[in-house]
């Protein structure tokens, strides 16, 4: 590990809010030394066994600052890898505020994003697909993201790279055999099967970025149609089922809502937009020309139509593509329930959202419209990082040229190469390849204290 | 105890906000072997010794929810006095919904407010001044506030109680023996020097709980003066040196602003309002009714004169007494650092908004306004709780009731009564004696998870 990684680093680990408890860590060369002196507690740190917990006062000069549980770690069974301590204290403000500033003034440096989990990288305890899912879990905001996160955490795109990787490094053995015995016949030497295996574990998981991107990253939906097609209904519909927060945002003429929703795991920006209509009103005019703004930048919207009164003018230019062209679009069938609805026609999704009929099958609709590609098999991980995503592209587009310059006849040297490259590829997801600006900005995404 | 008190409670312990760490906490009677099916980890809890750590997957069903840390307590030496632990998970927010879930459904109930701190008592792990002291110290907003609830978190209540209580035991002891040879002298039966001892302990910590209450609680101050008198500038200049956070408050007509800020330990909500002029516009006239209603309610009203100017006819009517009469005023001759200002009269405090001068000054003036009575003795504490000045002041009337029975010769057995009802008072400040009621009102208070 480069000179200085292993200073002793200090962080809030929890919310800077008062509640019950708030933690603290620390961690590197001498932490527990230095936090010595800062604690009133009967036997020394020094003599304490990792992952054991004792009561203790924390002292600043002579001043008691708060009495407190202090739960060691010892290198190398800690997150880390190094020694370090997570002090767990009164969720109270300024206690929080105290030992952040006495730990800074005793030694600790104040850790930078991510910088527990980059040491546990470089100290061998976690590779940097795991590395990722920490943050990755942390931001999950649905359960299906959370589980995904879980899943690469738990190390299933490690295990999927160390697979492709296996049946790579037979292939690269096989090859340098052939090259060091240059007189025997090599057609045998490279083994197609193997290469086919790689190439279809790799781009398996490549492709399934997008999937995994949506599922952590989440879409907006935008909710459009004439005034009284009945889209606050809808709106509050979809958001009553999670008891999501509404919040209104106030335009200058118009005022649109704003909720955030899980629709089949997806974390969903749903958007309630002013009913489309034409006007000479510059007031009006201003309301269509943000509706239109909000439409325009929805990665999905659904286009309510009045089922009692079926497609109107304006309803029929919207879907034809005017004013504004949405990328994706749901036609939606509202008021199912009312005796005078007229049958929904072809293409269109029939709900109520007056009695929720037919949300179900809606919510379904905007999934498959927003999920990309088809599902991995169960079990199989999906990617969330464009890091990882590129890094695998490198490394298929190393074996594209492989299986062409193996089909072209071109020598066995030339094909290691390329074959060199996809491996190093490989080992730069998992981190066995890489450099310290690579690091830099990955863990720069991080939270302080992770 | 009584029973069902000590059944398996959890709650969060931590905001419900994504970061690096949270923790749940569990306790009760056969909380360990209620999460350990919940656990996949090596050696099975039941053999977890006390204060140790262990890492352990959490799984729902057969899915895996996280990977957790759980922290292993055994009664008596944990918080509560009983078994329990304290899971420390990903900052997720699905992360924590999904645990929350699964521990409702598996047995725990979830935590009622301050329910582990009630358990602490109820098991005879803290007193109810230190039980009380715990959401004090959550609470606290500032510094000083978290200095004065740790030292009631460290007992000193409690050890001032107990010593006036030693001084009332004797007194007692000596009645009873008295009482029980009703023919010898009682003349010196009753130490006149004790009961004085006691009072006085007892008067001096009833008399620190408005100081105390202040502290905690904090006061509102109010910024008032005409347009040009330099209102906005003193506003932040005292907030500038708390780096505190500004709110613009939007009303109908004329905005103010508020801000929080620490002055002298005491948290201070600080007000700007509108200047206070004389208009006939209706406008006006309603940012003016605003202002008069800030002043009113605030604590503390800070009155500035533009030095420059001098004292104007408002500037006199306001502090008169017109339009609306604060309780509290601080007359400020601002603007000294002019050197067109004029000589600061009797009776204002010299300040320059502009450089700073006098500001130090004017935070002392601030802070010694706001706090009545006077300071406790340096290591006293101060009380904050409403409960305990209640039962201070009961006892405290049972021993003048007491000290007058006995200058008016009462018999020996009228006069153990009341000291009887002083020492069942004092003993329900710290819990000896105490109610059900009593407790649900107390803890009814606290934060959950504490």
């Amino acid at each position: 590990m480069p000179a200085g990684l292993d200073d002793p680093i200090f962080a809030l680990a929890t919310p800077l809010a008062a509640s019950a408890l708030a933690v603290l860590r620390v961690s590197g060369r001498g932490s527990l030394p230095l936090l010595e002196p800062l604690l009133e507690g009967r036997p020394p740190l020094a003599s304490a066994r990792g992952h054991t917990a004792r009561r203790a006062v924390i002292v600043d000069g002579g001043e008691r600052v708060d009495e407190v549980l202090v739960t060691v770690y010892r290198a190398p069974r800690s997150y880390t890898g190094e020694d370090g301590a997570e002090v767990t204290c009164h969720g109270s403000l300024p206690v929080i505020r105290r030992i952040v500033g006495l730990l800074g003034r005793s030694g600790f440096r104040g850790a930078g994003p991510g910088e527990f989990t980059r040491r546990a990288f470089l100290n061998g305890r976690i590779d940097l697909t795991r590395a990722e899912a920490v943050n990755e879990i942390v931001r999950a905001r649905t359960d299906r993201a959370r589980a995904l996160a879980l899943q690469r955490l738990s190390g299933a795109v490690e295990r999927t790279v160390a697979r492709a990787r296996e049946l790579l490094l037979d292939l690269q053995a096989s090859i340098e055999v052939a090259l060091d015995y240059p007189d025997e016949d090599h057609g045998a030497s490279i083994d197609g099967d193997r290469l086919a295996q790689a190439e279809q574990v790799l781009a398996s998981l490549a492709a399934t970025w997008r999937r995994g991107r949506i599922y952590q990253e989440g879409v907006s939906v935008a909710i459009a149609g004439a005034t009284n097609a009945g889209k606050s209904s809808l709106f509050n519909l979809l958001l009553r089922q999670e008891r999501a927060i509404v919040s209104e945002v106030h335009g200058t003429t118009r005022d649109w809502l704003e909720g955030s929703v899980d629709i089949e795991g997806i974390p969903v920006r749903l958007f309630d937009t002013a009913g489309i209509r034409e006007t000479a009103s510059p007031i009006e005019q201003e309301g269509i020309r943000r509706t239109e703004m909000i439409l325009g930048s929805a990665d999905l919207v659904l286009y309510l139509v009045d089922g009692a009164v079926g497609v109107c003018a304006a309803d029929e230019r919207f879907i034809a593509g005017a004013p504004a062209a949405p990328a994706r679009l749901l036609r939606v069938w509202n008021k199912v329930d009312l005796p005078r609805a007229l049958p929904c026609p072809g293409g269109f999704l029939p709900v109520s959202a007056a009695n929720g009929e037919g949300v179900g099958a809606l919510e379904r609709a905007i999934s498959l419209a927003v999920l990309p590609g088809t599902a991995a098999a169960e079990g199989e991980p999906l990617i969330d990082s464009e890091r990882q995503r590129d890094l695998l592209a490198r490394a298929l587009a190393a074996l594209g040229r492989f299986r062409d310059g193996r089909a072209a006849g071109l020598p066995l040297d030339v094909l290691a190469v390329e074959l060199r490259e996809a491996l190093d590829s490989l080992g730069e997801v998992t981190g066995e390849v890489t450099t310290a600006e690579v690091l830099e900005r990955m863990f720069a995404a991080f939270c302080v204290g992770k």
